[in-house]
């Protein structure tokens, strides 16, 4: 027998405007002082207090609530946030100030414990949607970089062993729709509607609740690896290198040699490494955008296409066989990405560990300089994603070996689905 | 100056069931026949074909939406599928026609270009929600592995120079509300309401559209690697070795030392080889479920609040700390994650490389028999990770050695942040 619901309530489809009772506090995005600036409230207890439309954690909202209907949790619990401030100060920084220089995450997301104490005196529920940790990581091609002779134990960054201390910081998203809209060149109107028409109807707010300006959209967020002393990352004296990484788990984790995926990364880590042992920093962005944002099964999807089309998987056909699957080539909108950058305080990359044409257009236009490029070295590429890298440097990726013209590209080819 | 919207059109806020027009084709959930079966149609083109709640691409369903907004992709592009259909063939199984044994993906949704091809004829839009490929992939542990004569090169799984040949399968989540409910003992009603309310008003539709039984939740899905020959997994002579993993970011790719996962996932894809080179095969299941399904916010704030509370990081107040932050200690769900496992047709475990007493018993009680536990090698527990393990083994964990009682989990202890 199926658990009775021991109250059945009226339920409220859409809300509106309210033109009767207590207003929720409002969010005046881009204001420096943070009680000017006001908390951003997704409580679903109090439903008046809610000053935001959708809900905390991200996709993962979607678990709580099978958590709530499976009688596992309280819908009103309230999290004990008891030790769970930042280990690392991270800003205030002039571009937390700027409403247009961050518009996809919450500048005070980490610090809502200290800077909104006052809500919380008065009953306001406020989570943190940032969160910032230390960590001890080990990776084994860092172990090998150090037997190598490559990169060199400190005792502080690298310890004995090749334990690599970081800080590290969890970012939700928080979306400012008028900021987002006006990041690519379109009406804040026709943002909110894309945003629920083409999601099949998910959060009907977005286009009756024009009052509310921020959105906590149910996507995954970033993650950010700090590598050696925080404040040398907004001191002009130090070097600086970053790389920021889009989520592969394919090779990321499982290692797959379609792509230059982890191979990259671990080469960005251990630039960060030697840049920090300069007395620099090192900063590497994960952001979850799997497949570039259109998700495993469109990837591998598109995998069989490219292996089993006409004359197999080519360089001179990669990026059209993802149009065909997705209608895009690309979904992850680096237009969003330097925020995190800013959130940090980054003003100028010395190292940036990627060759992405996007990411540099990006940050560059996003006001941050970029000193120098490094592109993955050639021994780090695996042969089967050759068909990938030169693809992409014939796209007008970074590169500081040749370019391979028509002909050249579509003698790259990649192994067929039956090796 | 921002780009205008061509067309204003109506904004229907949320649907109710039709009286009038035609209907959509119903879903007839655990009927053996595809197409007395029903295709799932998610698409956002024809209004009326739709059959289901939500959109495609789980969470990445926001991106498709921030690239029809920005002009990038037409809302109406539709796939071209050419090529793409799977290299292996999985399935049907007996456990596809029931429809109590799979409630949380689409078992078709493999072959929806192959069952649903009439109706393609028709002009329907009918997307693949799992795509199965096939991958070389190579991971320096399992190097390592060779280098020690622990894991052997046969020429056909590993390769020379360690590559190992894999299956994989991208499964997007496909959840069928009542089956759903069932499994959790709840009335679809509850489920419903829960969904909707406890997100912060996301898709009215779960309570609108009761007629609509079928719901695309926007949450990431499952990878599966099969190692081996994809046709032992059902055959009742052969060996099965089996690893139901849960992402941890920060030690799977990163290998953070707070925790054993990367290391356990390693040695599952060790055990998993070793089966298929004994003419087995060997299946790691991927599911995005970060920190618990806590999302990685939540996992660092618990972090800090380990390490910060009085005494240190100990084993006894392992799990204490995860619920005073999140109200639960895990909202994972296994109940869930069997589905998987009956859509590759598993029904007999020889090695489950797992030492969690919730994914045993999910297991098990959906009727799947597990004949050997394989845990952790000691070896491979990365000291500051003795915590987590200790209070595992504490509360239920499948274990070959001793489990500590108050006063030995006191006495195990984590590194404090400041080392």
């Amino acid at each position: 027998m199926p658990k009775q619901s021991p109250v059945s309530r009226h339920i409220v489809l859409t809300s509106h405007p309210s033109r009767f009772g207590p207003k929720p506090i409002s969010i005046n995005w881009g204001v420096s002082e943070p009680i000017k600036r006001g908390p951003v409230i997704a409580t679903l207890t109090k439903q008046t207090h809610r000053n935001v439309i959708g809900s905390h954690s991200g996709n993962y909202s979607v678990y709580r609530a099978l958590a709530v209907a499976s009688g596992v949790l309280q819908s009103d619990h309230r999290a004990d946030l008891t030790n769970t401030l930042p280990v690392a100060k991270i800003g205030p920084h002039p571009s937390w100030a700027d409403p247009d220089k961050i518009v996809s995450l919450d500048p005070f997301g980490a610090v809502v414990g200290e800077v909104f104490k006052s809500y919380y005196e008065q009953g306001y529920d406020i989570r943190p949607t940032i969160a910032i940790t230390k960590a001890h990581i080990n990776m084994p091609e860092l172990q090998d970089a150090i037997a190598k002779d490559r990169l060199h134990i400190d005792g502080t960054i690298v310890k004995p062993g090749g334990d690599l201390v970081v800080t590290k910081a969890a970012i939700e998203p928080v979306w400012y729709l008028p900021g987002i809209a006006k990041r690519f060149n379109i009406a804040e109107e026709d943002l909110r509607r894309a945003l629920f028409e083409e999601t099949g109807g998910m959060f009907p707010e977005l286009v009756t609740r024009h009052d509310l300006k921020v959105f906590l959209p149910p996507i995954a967020g970033v993650t950010v690896y700090i590598v050696g002393d925080v404040s040398a990352i907004t001191d002009p004296n130090k070097p600086l290198a970053v790389r920021v990484h889009d989520e592969c788990n394919g090779s990321d984790v499982f290692g797959s040699d379609i792509c230059t995926c982890r191979p990259y990364l671990v080469h960005g880590i251990e630039v960060c490494v030697k840049t920090a042992q300069e007395g620099g920093a090192g900063i590497i962005v994960y952001f979850r955008k799997e497949g570039r944002a259109l998700g495993e099964v469109t990837k591998f999807l598109v995998y069989n296409a490219r292996k089993r089309q006409e004359g197999g998987d080519r360089a001179d056909a990669y990026f059209t066989r993802t149009e065909c699957v997705a209608g895009v080539q690309d979904m992850r909108f680096q237009e969003l990405m330097p925020d995190v950058l800013h959130w940090l305080g980054v003003t100028r990359i010395d190292r940036m560990v990627s060759m992405s044409n996007m990411k540099y257009e990006a940050i560059t236009q996003a006001g941050i300089k970029i000193v120098e490029r490094v592109p993955i070295p050639d021994e780090l590429v695996p042969p089967d994603a050759k068909v990938e890298i030169e693809a992409k440097k014939a796209a007008g990726y970074y590169a500081t070996t040749d370019v391979l013209d028509e002909n050249g590209l579509a003698r790259v080819k990649g192994r067929s689905l039956s090796d």
